[in-house]
């Protein structure tokens, strides 16, 4: 399977014409896009999301990772593989969750390299005709050479940020599940919100609170409501944990 | 053929993980998304607008349909089967209107159990998983035992509310086209909206108008703008049908 | 492969009821959605776009193509065949710059009759069979008789108007690359644009300015910043070339 995780959107031409090379190259493997809209342009909190939903898919999905605020520059062009799953993208620091949460991880630079390739649109022309020759059975190493991925130590292990907006208006953090302790209170947008066990467990309509989502992020809800817009919430909004 | 029919939304990460679970269990079903916009935490609304569209498939098609503020709590999972077609979903009245027109229909509450079930998606957990054991051919028998569904017998046979906007800003009412005199008014909006054979009969920019839909409901346009803002409707809108 | 070239949307019940048709109708061929937010109802920007994002696609690619405000009307339906990629939607225009630019072209209006047509979705009922019927094999000629397409000499070869917004904000003239000069300015929404040679090249955040992009159109962007609200640029705004 070919998933997709990128900032390109769904209705306009960019996945499209990605779709159209993944099939053309490797038309037997279904590709998935799980997110079309990932943080954009900001490498760092997509790292974050992508880390807690890639985890969910089986060990041989190929990731067709494109958050690029890059492409045209010198960065260079990465195949990671972490604990088997594979994730293909820009060298910007895309990556750096997955690697640092795996127990073993290898890293390539692509050399691969395309009939054509443009200045701007990195992922038809040169990520995802490499995402489908690895689903199609070809080796990292025959598409690349063995490099260190260029590395974000000072990035913390959960980041206690907002990381994405959803279709409800839920507002997901970069803070895993275990990582804040169950009866806590996060701060966020001036309010200090209250954990519940689901949005049926909550009484009062309008009201803020967060729970442990099904991809073990924290996230603020608003019964029947907006988190984003009742609190002012959007990527990058700072979050307290005060326990 | 399996069909969503959610308020997941399409960008974020809901359709994608539920496409990816029905591919790994039917991976030779095609699964097409319906509406993944449909009205949001509202099932009534939504039976309406799912009976008008799910009529237009074949009848071996599986309805994946969530629509689930209740997910979480002890509302019962569903599968309805009418007229053939099977309808996946939680027990809230998102059934009401497919088992009303029903000439005949079944009902079992889900006793088939995932490996592990979030709290929050039971979408992916629950409802996708089954959805696509039946379109492999499992039988509903093996999946759930009998029940009555929850009924509401106090919705009206067709609902005179705005049930659904659309891409283009039109107004789809909850009315079937029959149940309409062809050359009567709605009034919506504040407004008298006089009906047209289609788009092109209508001679003036910026006009409303109302005329019976490609899945026979009354909708409500305007000619070359967006109904919705140019008359402040939105889901829920009464609408007045005068003779 | 059939791409799909709409204005239809992709969350709303349009795009997945022609995607069924298609998978009934031709289960073997991939179906792609290029654009479901081409320009809403309005064929002479959509033709500029359409002709851009088509020439990259393989020749033996089948276009359903419906931005299709005369729908109901008295307007043709069209096969277009240009350089071997063929077109299928409404004889409004759409087609005129495939067909100007086109080494070989030929028109056909199709003869094809649906079991049922509605007066409002032709793209469902008329143009989605008929695009899937040649997709898998059946001729132009057993679709359609030979017409003259209706024609649009008075529009350019290259139309200096935004004919599409991004999901960046990124805003795409009708004017192919080659015809601008490379050091010319662009001036558009009261500001003058000068060229950059792609995102990284640009070192003012906010900085408006254009380039040509990965389909060959002249395109005004803001490096981390959206141009259609910066400089309020949307569909139909002149453009000129100040060399």
């Amino acid at each position: 399977m070919i998933v997709l995780f990128t900032d390109f959107g769904l209705a306009g031409p960019y996945t499209g014409q990605v779709i159209a090379v993944l099939q053309q190259t490797a038309p037997d493997v279904p590709a998935i896009s799980l997110f079309a809209d990932a943080p954009a342009g900001t490498p760092k909190p997509a790292a974050y999301l992508l880390a807690a939903y890639a985890a969910w898919f089986p060990p041989e999905t190929v990731f067709l990772s494109v958050v690029d605020p890059g492409v045209g520059s010198a960065r260079r062009a990465l195949i990671a593989e972490a604990d088997g799953r594979r994730y293909v993208g820009p060298d910007n620091g895309l990556f750096e969750l997955v690697l640092r949460r795996a127990g073993r991880a290898q890293c390539w630079e692509i050399t691969w390299q395309p009939p054509v390739l443009s200045a701007s649109f990195h992922g038809r022309d040169l990520f995802a005709p490499v995402a489908a020759r690895l689903a199609r059975g070809e080796d990292c190493a025959g598409l690349g050479r063995p490099i260190a991925a260029t590395r974000h130590p000072e990035w913390p292990d959960d980041l206690a940020e907002i990381v994405y907006i959803d279709h409800y208006g839920n507002a997901l953090t970069g803070l895993r599940g275990a990582t804040v302790p169950a009866a806590a209170r996060l701060l966020a947008g001036g309010e200090v919100i209250a954990p519940a066990a689901n949005f049926s467990a909550v009484g009062d309509e309008g009201k803020a609170f967060w729970y442990v989502n099904s991809n073990d992020l924290a996230e603020i809800a608003v019964n029947r409501g907006r988190a984003d817009r009742g609190l002012g919430l959007a990527i990058g909004t700072p979050v307290v944990v005060a326990s």
